[in-house]
């Protein structure tokens, strides 16, 4: 490891705590960014397959532009009136289907998540949440009790219920189809005969709608239809945490949840609504979101700024102007057709899935059982960053391999991704 | 009112809901700021004299630069390794005694005072707060359970606690001094010994060490040294939330728990830190820090981005390069003693308090006895914005007039908000 790596990784001990993750064996000490690349302190380039955060391409001068600007100009707040934060919602808005008209601004998806579970909460009178079981929706205490795998600090509340996770490699009941979407239906329904039982009601199911960190499952059209339909008749409402598969990355549609054929009474956005500037935002009808005002006077001193806004409102000039989403749709489709004639070769490669530039590959031991590969995946991780191609591994099993580019990744770029995989695949299981 | 600011109202009503707040009758549409000047789209200026965000002044060069340069080069987060935060937290907790060396960077302080309250639940193995009870420290889930006065959504948790707001013109049981100490005390001693019976155990203790929207009261040495002896022999440990005193606002010390004399186990930080730029931060020792990182694994995608940190940076080298702190002293006494010498010519002010850049003049409808004048202070806040200078009014009565301008603030803009506000108490009550 080159020593100014060791020294910072001794000083960020020290200052940030000696138990803070870095990505991979080696981290990479990046010091520049320009579109789909990376450049660490000794020139090395990466090209950038994992980064949904540079939504428009890593400092897109754009961007950059419209932040230096403003910030010049001025920052304030919610409290006086500016035109760009009407501007931002009134163009996000527009994106979206009738009654989600109105808007919260935020800096974190995290901060959008805490206010939508409330908002969800505040419009229905109950308290219950249903999420699914291997979600990460953010990092306060509210929403972090809707990570199941650690238990929250001082306990998990008693008003949340999971739900499985979609895989469509292994489906819930061992068969695909309307078979799959019955029973994971079938556990939603029991989730809110609990949540009812227990006094709570149901205020909402809050779901990413391509359950990205779950693995992003192949899922038959209307999945959710049943699942939704059992929630509403319960009284409650669907959030959708749009802060991965929105702003057109998978491609085919703006949203993921169009993509699956729900309609939300709530949105989430964050991560790269602002190109890497701290921006969230939640989106809902004029009622709910002035039922949760009513309850709170929610004020974010940061939340809507007009840097913020303006950060906010570049990016989504970049995605229209430059084509973004049919550029996610085509390079995509692109690298997971060569990715699917790698998996001829690899026996390791158990499943690929995806959509747009959100996609991947499951490892695993044997194609017949579908025994997970972890330690496969976090190995072909590591050589493939040390062979410049930053991507990670996620899902359920955490076997596999996770593709997020930024959005003007194109063809060239998914060839050096996948010659660059078949060359680290052949010397790892070759 | 002008015929574009009724538009953006209604805009804003559709766009940001109908219920949504703005300062002032006739609301304020600001589109250019500079040190501690504002211009709103006529050309009308204000003088700031209520926001503490941009610390260091509206649009400071040294901070556009450096967000502009480091938003042109890179913007990444903390599973990388980046120099700027490491040299931003080193630098901030070199302004901290022993023992406050570690941080976690976040992007507003209501993030901030999420990670603290859990922090400290997870350093002491209980989870029974105490806060004051007119306070405000943010607005998530678990933050909002300490703003006493409206009840949060799904009801308030069993955990928390309240004791008085100090008040320094109406002290706790009567009487000044060592008998308004001990009566605190008191108070907090009961609200131990609920958190026991209840069988949740104290983890903290969470304070604004100014009681900054609880009227800044003119607190007498060691004010706070049993109560806090009291929750430290409980096992419980101190939270300073030093998003309004900190960053040398109150002209005498960096942070407002030096000026108390309390040394806190958990520091948190936020709106003044980064000139506007969504920042906040959590500073502990490494073994309270350490303990919260285990328990949740926090991750923050846009906290401690290199820009952010870069703003951060800038900030804190104008704070100590233009010897803010010294002038916020001196603007800051010397605006006192003209307000003084207005409150011999002006029965309505009953009290002037504060320290540095940030006090302000409780008006009462009696000086005998001391019956708040809300109605006066928002009359005098709205004329006052008329004549062109921002201020606004706070405490529990809400008959405060609070000034807190950017640190940029002088004897001359001292002068000019006295003038007018003589000015304007004289057409009000005269």
């Amino acid at each position: 490891m080159p020593q100014d790596v060791s020294n910072l990784i001794e000083r960020r001990r020290e200052l940030l705590g000696p138990n803070l993750p870095t990505f991979y064996d080696e981290p990479v000490h990046l010091v520049k960014g320009e579109g789909v690349w990376l450049w660490d302190a000794d020139g090395k380039k990466y090209l950038d397959c994992y980064n949904n955060v540079p939504h428009v391409g890593h400092c897109h001068p754009a961007v950059v532009e419209a932040i230096a600007r403003q910030a010049a100009t001025l920052n304030t707040h919610t409290r006086y009136l500016h035109e760009t934060i009407l501007e931002y919602v009134e163009r996000l808005t527009g994106h979206f289907g009738e009654g989600l008209s109105t808007a919260i601004m935020t800096c974190t998806g995290s901060e959008a998540n805490d206010i939508a579970l409330r908002m969800a909460q505040a419009a229905t009178g109950k308290i219950g949440i249903i999420a699914t079981d291997n979600t990460y929706h953010g990092n306060t205490w509210l929403v972090s009790q809707l990570t199941m795998g650690r238990e929250p600090i001082g306990g998990r509340a008693d008003f949340v219920r999971f739900v499985p996770a979609p895989d469509s490699y292994r489906p819930l009941g061992g068969e695909s189809g309307q078979a799959f979407a019955d029973a994971f239906t079938a556990r939603v329904e029991q989730a809110i005969a609990e949540l009812e039982e227990a006094g709570h009601g149901v205020a909402c199911f809050i779901l990413c709608p391509y359950f990205a960190n779950e693995g992003f499952p192949d899922l038959p059209a209307g999945f959710l239809d049943k699942a939704v339909k059992a929630i509403r008749a319960a009284g409650g409402i669907v959030i959708a945490d749009e802060v991965q598969p929105g702003f057109g990355r998978t491609g085919t549609h703006m949203w993921g949840h169009e993509k699956i054929g729900v309609e939300p009474e709530i949105v989430t956005t964050g991560k790269p609504m602002a190109n890497g500037h701290p921006v969230g935002c939640v989106v809902s009808s004029p009622e709910i979101l002035s039922a949760f005002h009513t309850a709170t006077g929610y004020f974010n001193t940061f939340g809507g700024n007009p840097v913020s806004c303006a950060a906010a409102v570049a990016t989504l000039n970049v995605l229209e102007t430059e084509n973004l989403m049919a550029n996610a749709e085509d390079a995509g489709n692109y690298a997971r057709g060569r990715m699917a004639a790698l998996a001829q070769r690899y026996e390791a490669i158990g499943d690929i899935r995806g959509s747009g530039l959100f996609f991947g590959a499951e490892l695993v031991k044997n194609r017949a059982t579908k025994e997970p590969y972890a330690e496969l995946a976090e190995k072909v991780s590591n050589a493939m960053r040390q062979e410049g191609v930053l991507l990670n591994r996620a899902s359920i099993h955490n076997n596999t391999l996770k593709v997020r580019p930024p959005m003007p990744f194109g063809r060239a770029e998914a060839d050096f991704l996948v010659d660059t995989l078949d060359s680290v695949l052949g010397k790892l299981t070759g």
